[in-house]
């Protein structure tokens, strides 16, 4: 594991010398774990472009005094500072060094205005330079590790909706916020952290409200019940919607099911490594213009995921860029009857040059329960 | 309801009008709503500090198109502006009134360096002035309103506690894991929203270390079992820790039970209107270290408690500031005996002039399971 933090460091390292910066400070908690596999509540790192892997000796980790062994645990090659004042520490660490940072990169897009008083007191003689996005724009194409840990969340949810199923769970008379929790449950028993968002669990005419929060409905026969869900694991979610019917499905319910799935398996086979992502979401979203419910797909076709539920890239109309391998994301068109019912089917999969991983491993035929 | 956030747009009125400001943006959605108590994840607001309850002409809410209905009910009084750049709309909005918002005040605190940019170009003529943390300055002293939701989040977390021990959810043989699980459903089924936080429950001599994740430990008989938990109840925070023995207690764990609940006591006691905060600390911290285990209370004796689980102000060494009355506070002193076990007794109470009102009633004599 230490390797990947060390590899990761390293491309962000090339990227600050196309940069002309000497080094960067991390502030964001995520940014950081990722590149040191920290998960505490208060950190700050200095990564310096003159390092190299093996030898870095002016990469610089703080955290206060409570996460004293977990950082000795966690973050055990790099240099480490006890101070609670993370940020400004590391930059009084940097300032007494100038000749060595002349150019400083900053978080500039997670350091508030306030905030960046306080760096610049202590910056003294170093310049400090905005630096948005850049561990972000790493963070889009995942390396194996991260791929590992997608994997497990994505097993993670499979296997607790599989056993839901199974042991009966999913039936009328219960209510969604009862099936809600027993996923949940599910998840965790199958090795989440904790659930990746608060689940999605809506029957009947609820099932078309694409964000419903679970209620007290009870689920009815006949009804559409779509569950959108997910599990944490090692700081990675997974992201899985699925929609069965409870009993014989009606008409309608199998044509908007049928056709949502076309959508979706269109969806899935345009992930390829260089296509633009808004052409991405419109193979999808033409299987359902062309069948007149275009007004019914009512948000874009997916998102990237990792350490965040949702990330770059958006597949949709005003995404931007696109696809490479390694990339993490969802596909999940819908369609929503108001009033009726609705169905989406959402995978989680990783773009590879030989077609789309898919990491959700549920059925996508209609399961009626 | 919509008269208490109306009063609390007059309150922070009243703060623009003494800082000459003409107006204040509103990014942080928390601060929104705690001014309009709206809920969704995009929103912006702008205060304007010649208006008065009723009479809100220039005070302007603006989300995005996914919530619009939710706007309409929610945020009935106000202007609504539809923009899915929020901040940056209304900011438009004001800059084509120049003479009425010459000077702009913004969440200088909330605000990235980055997303200043785009606010600035919006802002043309107008002139953007930093005003950090005037908002939070308000939320410290609590409204009937949010000590009502505050009450009910507390009396969710004291009944779940109940109805545990009651149906032998608390006994040997079970992880700790289990008992955090349906602690929790237990606040559900009790009216909580979901739990406040990350539930604690620590058994032997997890009961040691501080913020223990609960694990696959199992509970075993004569252990220390610490539970810290909360609800969330309309966007309100209870914070509550309890410590019971299963089965007869030992001499030490007598012991240091009763000191810590001499200390808890003391902290109690000391929450009077005009006290300092590190007085506060210092009367149940003093109680400790007369027992000569000073070093084994690890932390501040507690913190404020409201749409945030941590707020203003901090009971500790490191605090600043007096109490006034209603504020919401919690008092949780601890003794850990590393390897050992340890206790922790938490409660929330609000500032009265009468003596402080105790929101969590679940008692504080040493449970025996």
């Amino acid at each position: 594991m230490s390797d990947a933090y060390a590899r990761r460091r390293e491309a962000l390292r090339t990227q600050l010398r196309e940069r002309g910066l000497d080094a960067l400070l991390v502030v964001d908690l995520l940014n950081i774990r990722y590149l040191t596999g920290f998960t505490g509540s208060n950190a700050a790192l200095v990564v310096h472009a003159a390092d190299s892997p093996g030898e870095e000796k002016h990469t610089v980790f703080c955290t206060d005094g409570r996460y004293l062994t977990q950082a000795q645990q966690q973050v055990p090659d790099l240099d480490r500072v006890i101070d609670r004042a993370s940020a400004i520490a590391l930059v009084r660490q940097v300032a007494s060094q100038p000749a060595k940072h002349r150019r400083t990169g900053y978080e500039s897009h997670h350091v508030t205005v306030e905030d960046l008083d306080g760096l610049a007191d202590a910056a003294a003689g170093v310049e400090l330079v905005r630096a948005p996005g850049m561990i972000e724009k790493l963070r889009i194409v995942k390396d194996d590790t991260e791929v590992e840990a997608l994997r497990m969340a994505c097993a993670a949810a499979d296997r607790a909706l599989a056993d839901l199923i199974e042991h009966g769970g999913l039936r009328p008379g219960r209510t969604e916020r009862e099936v809600a929790r027993e996923l949940e449950d599910r998840m965790l028993a199958n090795g989440a952290t904790k659930p990746a968002f608060e689940s999605i669990v809506a029957t009947g005419a609820h099932s078309a409200i694409p964000h419903h929060r679970p209620t007290d409905a009870v689920l009815q026969s006949g009804d559409f019940v779509k569950m959108d869900f997910g599990a944490l694991v090692d700081g990675y979610h997974s992201d899985m919607t699925r929609t069965v019917v409870l009993g014989r499905p009606q008409d309608w319910q199998t044509e908007i099911y049928e056709l949502v799935a076309a959508s979706q398996a269109a969806g899935r086979a345009a992930l390829k490594v260089g296509a633009d992502v808004k052409d991405v979401d419109n193979a999808a979203r033409e299987v359902i213009e062309r069948a007149g419910r275009g007004e019914e797909f009512l948000h874009g076709l997916g998102h990237g995921v990792g350490l965040q539920i949702h990330e770059a890239p958006s597949l949709s109309k005003l995404g931007d860029g696109t696809l490479s391998a390694g990339m993490a994301v969802t596909v999940e068109p819908g369609v929503y009857l108001a009033g009726k019912g609705g169905v989406r089917i959402e995978d989680t999969l990783v773009v590879r040059e030989a077609g789309p991983e898919l990491l959700t491993l549920t059925t996508k035929q209609l399961m009626v329960v």
